[in-house]
């Protein structure tokens, strides 16, 4: 005799939900053999079919596939105050909605649960809310979008931005309207999320400055690889001067950097503190079927009763101008003073040069620096007076690059 | 007013034991602010000091830091009869008496973790205990063992295995007794402790066949880098022909594979399934701060109601024989005849060569040849037919190379 089933209410029956109802049959048996009851999808809703109420009435755990805020931000508040269970993969939901979702969670007492909602099928959800629960996180580094980091490993080998982004199209790694992954928006949502969960502060998307890859050039990549570095579009949310800094931008990584080596259409987090040193968990960032299996993971989880929503949060100041090494990228007329002329001008703002190179071309030259760690106002200031030498043909190009701090 | 602290009786007070110790005392108030109970040491045993009956009585959870089979086994079992819940990192107890521990568990209704016992604060354990539990798992490989990862790491600087033992020592990376790290068999603990969760299937350290590092020569890791191969000291569990096959041994692995990138005193786990291709987990595998903070987190997954212990086992059979590409290495006479004569006893036993390179030295000449993937026992079986030749110089050295399987 087995227990009655947990009673399941799909909302979105999309290439997720299709994956997911389709994972949920095969593995219902063995869900039931450890957990001793068997999992059920009792309602759907879908955007033609199926009314909310009738799929909340039949449903003890709501999951929400649905995406974007309305109505799904409705639904899931009336389904927690029904008692629910929730589960949901919303991203652009839990970055601006987050803290009320939270707050109706602890009164209703009821499970909220959002692994899928970043990093696909990469468990950094519960490695933050769980394993490093009791752990103070002093930063996390990510590769949080897929479609970013297969153009950007397809840049590395040779082809242009817009070559790389209709090759990802071609692939199914990029959409039709890519704006919302190239600008960095989807990185900054999901940063936005960690950075609550790791930090405890609420962390909404628009406190999230976020910087894209479309202005990259192939030829920053190259002249990066002579100094030793890759590129990648890095989410960082770390404490910073008694305050937190979230943000998202291109950043240079050494070879030995734990993300330097994540390539293609994946994820990856590094989350570093004092006492764990660096964790990384890297995995496919997107996919029906691992996205699916991450939203099966969160059933299962509260099916087991697992871990409460978040705390009430703890606000910290969030600090907007923060210290960066930075790669420079100039044309310039080729003559002997420039050189001079232009370290005079970043030294007088505090701009200070770990690795220079320099590159006739006929006429003009190429100046590329990597500077040591400097504030980013220092560093736009003396860049833009640089900008204004004669010499100089062209608006000098900045690229973040981040230190190599690892064992 | 707050509820009644969580009692920890402690047994065990060496390295990690105190180092939990001053961790929990350190994030007590941040574990009480999310958990609304704080978690308290009120009673430790160690070697000279302490009752085990005053420690229970005083404790609801045991945290068991002493390792070793007895009197560890004994102290847990009765733990759990007096409806304790339980936290381990004792490797050798679980990949030996796991199934008499987690039997118990379930009956006496008590949680029972474990995180600390594999691969330190990488949080691998909960990763298949619950975030995968809904995943049909086909595979896993890991780095488990931070002491042969750092020897094969400078070994591949140049050094050779005595005096990156050395260096291991010198830096407290290896015991002044290294034979459980260096001879593979701490490794194939984990990976037996790995095995049952990931696949059901009750696997004693017994039955999990280990090779070491210690007959590892430099010059197979210069050979390996020609054909673009790194060494590792890999544990493997994964299903074949409806089987399981768990074991432990030094492997190349192409420069794709995420695990060849760990360096140092690292650990890492691939885990492999067709609905989340691949995840790889990454951290510092000991350290007394890092296990201990391992040991929180599974603390603070017991005050949250954490995950049941692994459901009664479905054994699979254990698989002995297993394909592997492998590499091989002849020191052979330098004479026309031998590559062929090498080759058709090769073939002839089905052993099919992918790479080969062949190296004169003078009188000698070097054979080294990577095959594609053939059956142990015939590679063992041709092996010892090529060394029966008049010209091979020295017994034939074999080590196993995991393909690219990988996007």
């Amino acid at each position: 005799m087995s227990a009655e089933p947990l009673r399941i209410g799909l909302l979105g029956h999309g290439t997720v939900g299709a994956a997911f109802a389709t994972l949920l049959d095969e593995r219902a048996p063995e869900i039931e053999r450890f957990n001793g009851r068997t999992p059920k999808v009792t309602g759907v809703l879908t955007r033609s079919r199926g009314s909310f109420e009738e799929v909340l009435a039949n449903a003890d755990l709501v999951v929400e596939l649905m995406g974007g805020l309305e109505p799904a931000r409705e639904y899931l508040l009336a389904a927690m105050r029904a008692g629910k269970d929730i589960v949901s993969a919303n991203k652009q939901l839990l970055s601006q909605h987050g803290e009320e979702l939270f707050e109706l969670a602890r009164e209703c007492g009821v499970l909220l649960r959002f692994e899928a909602a970043v990093a696909g099928a990469v468990p950094v959800v519960r490695l933050l809310e769980e394993s490093l629960a009791a752990t103070p996180i002093e930063r996390i580094h990510g590769i949080v979008n897929g479609t970013t980091n297969f153009i950007l490993t397809e840049m590395a080998r040779g082809l242009s931005y817009a070559q790389a982004l209709s090759e990802a199209q071609q692939k199914g790694f990029a959409e039709a309207d890519p704006s919302d992954d190239v600008s960095g928006r989807d990185a900054a949502a999901k940063m936005a999320i960690l950075a609550r969960l790791a930090f405890g502060s609420p962390v909404h998307l628009d406190d999230v400055p976020y910087e894209g890859i479309e202005h990259l050039q192939s030829d920053d990549l190259e002249y990066a690889r002579e100094f030793g570095l890759g590129l990648k579009l890095i989410g960082t949310a770390e404490r910073r001067e008694g305050g937190l800094s979230v943000r998202v931008h291109p950043a240079f990584l050494y070879a030995g950097h734990p993300l330097s080596s994540i390539s293609g259409p994946f994820n990856a987090v590094t989350v570093e503190s004092e006492t764990i040193t660096e964790i990384t968990m890297s995995g496919p960032g997107a996919g029906g079927r691992q996205t699916a299996s991450a939203v099966l993971g969160d059933v299962v989880s509260v099916m087991t009763g697992g871990a409460r929503p978040p705390a009430p949060p703890l606000p910290l100041p969030l600090i907007g101008d923060v210290e960066s090494a930075f790669y420079l990228h100039m044309d310039v007329v080729d003559r002997p003073s420039v050189l001079a002329a232009v370290t005079a001008v970043l030294g007088e703002r505090g701009v200070s040069i770990k690795s220079i190179l320099q590159r006739g071309l006929g006429e003009s030259a190429r100046l590329v620096m990597v500077t040591h760690p400097v504030l980013e106002s220092s560093l736009r200031d003396a860049i833009e007076r640089v900008g204004e030498f004669e010499f100089v043909r062209s608006t000098p190009r900045t690229i973040r690059v981040i230190e190599e701090e690892f064992v």
